[in-house]
């Protein structure tokens, strides 16, 4: 683990850079707007720790009322039961190695879920729970149109279901229904009839369980572009965002609509970056590239400063072009906004937390690289 | 940082997924082969640690004929000083905070020559050797072609060389002279011209230089897609490739020509994943994505299952399409060859380094994340 970048105390101005910052002011109203949101509605919120990896924000999360985290690696659950958090949903399938057993061993100091799309995946959580003397609670995996894990909705969901309820080493603990494509869906058309057909899937689903006398404690899914929809459903009960108490350049592209208020939320999270060189006019070159931003969802933009715009990243460099008259200095300091939070965030040690511009919290990013 | 993802001895079923795998034959044969190119070609090799963040390989580079290491971060140069690298050039330069006073006091375990191309630069190294009580090598940096940093060659960059002359906390270094968009050029016609290019402006800075009276000890630039064309160059005194080490699917995309002999160097680094989900006919997703993957330079190609192709990643998952009668089985482990070898590797804090299906090593990525 690399040395924090800056001392409790310090100014913006002399953070060491890049660095990973959070605006304190627009994170805890991010994190109130969500709560508010989620008691309006009244769905549970459980948000997704794959975007901060850190149980401080974990356990502010909680303090605000969720009802616990998500993560996607028992690497990440490690950190967060080790670190506090009581209740963690694995929504994801966890295959291979001692994983299951790392799971199972978590389930002795706190609640812990995992989620499943296939037999072979069942019979080792199974195996797994017997050889700690615990009960697992497994979630079902459906595929509601995000194309990646699951099983299709319906009769196949049910007959996974039925297959962990008959286990006496097992709990049915619902289902996980993310649909992951919708999130960055532009208009609030598109994502509304993408979630339309999500909460269908999921409700034919859980009213084939319950015919089969199989309820659903946790019917869980959403993510930041989506979260006011399948809170409307009524038949999720957990939505699972995650970057709301971040935001990205990615999700502010998404257009509002009433029933999918993404800009509810401010962007909070930066890479505080230098310039480094002004090698010609019209170019600055800043000290973040690739290892210290995402781009998966596009190049940053630089906050505050329209005029500038990142138009290439190499391993440590970013290129900047620069509009007449508004050329950054050599050695200013700039605040991009990631294009995509959650791998953003992974290339960091420490988040670096500013209020009034000072240093106020430096909170490890304790779950980075927790792959396994 | 995270607990490495097998023991030592384990075979290479039981390693934990996803995982950075070195295969040790491949690599020591890359090693040695650059190793025997530079003896042949009359150059030196300081190969760049931006690639492996290690110091137990850097050292192996060094007992192979390597004269240093090269580093684009002061907080990468720290660990390969303090890790045993007596000789080390930060080819990029260096802004702001603690960095410079940090690369002064390195100075004393080692050599350490640092870029500029700016006289603001120039004269904040000034100060820092000053405050440190030592002199201080300095490089100037001139833009061959790549368009990033470095002033124009000719008599700009003779202007700060005269400069650092000058100053008696400074000891003027040479130029640092890297033409990065010409790697990946794909045929040896657009490398050979590009690198023509470079040199004939290094070659032009030079003679300016020695007309002032001042001699270039080190002439560096070049990458795995070049080496030979500046090693050929006879103006260029040190080469800078760092993938050679390793390769990865964007090197393998460039073509041979007798000049550029990137097939000299077998793929020696893997991301081993495992299949986690067979959610239905054609396809397979595994457990390793945008976080244990970087993808800036395309997907990563599957290692000997030319029918599997790596179609889409999420933060961690990889989704596989996969042909009738190739498709692999759910837990199986498959090895991903990564677009873009250098980011991948700074996802991971462990490389686990495999020979006849046995681990033989763990070697920490020790600069992981040294963005400073």
């Amino acid at each position: 683990m690399n040395l924090p970048p800056a001392a409790i105390g310090a100014a913006v101005a002399d953070i060491e850079t890049p660095a990973l910052v959070i605006d304190l002011d627009a994170f805890d109203r991010n994190i109130a707007k969500m709560a508010e949101f989620a008691r309006a509605a009244g769905v549970r919120v459980r948000p997704h720790a794959k975007t901060h990896k850190c149980a401080a924000i974990a356990r502010r999360q909680i303090a605000a009322g969720a009802v616990g985290q998500c993560v996607q690696k028992v690497g990440e659950a490690e950190v967060l039961a080790w670190g506090g958090v009581p209740d963690i949903l694995i929504s994801n399938e966890v295959m291979g190695g001692t994983k299951l057993a790392r799971a199972a061993a978590l389930a002795r100091v706190g609640r812990i879920a995992i989620c499943a799309d296939n037999e072979a995946q069942i019979a080792a959580i199974e195996a797994a729970a017997d050889q700690a003397g615990l009960r697992l609670s497994v979630l079902v995996e459906i595929d509601v149109g995000g194309g990646r894990c699951g099983v299709q909705p319906g009769p196949e969901a049910v007959a996974l279901a039925q297959r962990i309820a008959r286990s006496r080493h097992l709990v049915f603990g619902g289902l996980q229904a993310y649909q992951g494509r919708a999130q960055h869906l532009r208009t609030p058309e598109e994502r509304h009839a993408a979630i339309a057909h999500a909460s269908e899937g999921s409700r034919r689903t859980v009213e084939q369980l319950r015919q089969q006398g199989l309820d659903c404690p946790i019917v869980g899914g959403a993510g930041t572009g989506t979260f006011a929809l399948e809170s409307a459903s009524g038949v999720y009960t957990e939505i699972q965002a995650g970057s709301y108490c971040f935001m990205d350049a990615d999700y502010a592209r998404n257009l509002d609509g009433a029933g999918a208020p993404v800009g509810t939320f401010r962007h909070a999270l930066f890479v505080l970056a230098s310039v480094m060189s002004m090698p010609r006019p019209g170019i600055a070159v800043v000290d973040a590239g690739l290892k210290a931003l995402a781009t998966d969802s596009g190049f940053p933009e630089i906050w505050g400063r329209p005029q500038l715009r990142y138009v290439g990243a190499s391993d440590e460099h970013g290129k900047l072009e620069c509009q007449a008259g508004d050329a950054p200095e050599l050695g200013e300091k700039l605040r991009l906004v990631p294009g995509h939070c959650d791998p953003t965030v992974d290339r960091f040690d420490w988040y670096v937390g500013v209020r009034n511009g000072v240093v106020e919290c430096l909170w490890p990013v304790a779950a980075r690289g927790a792959l396994n």
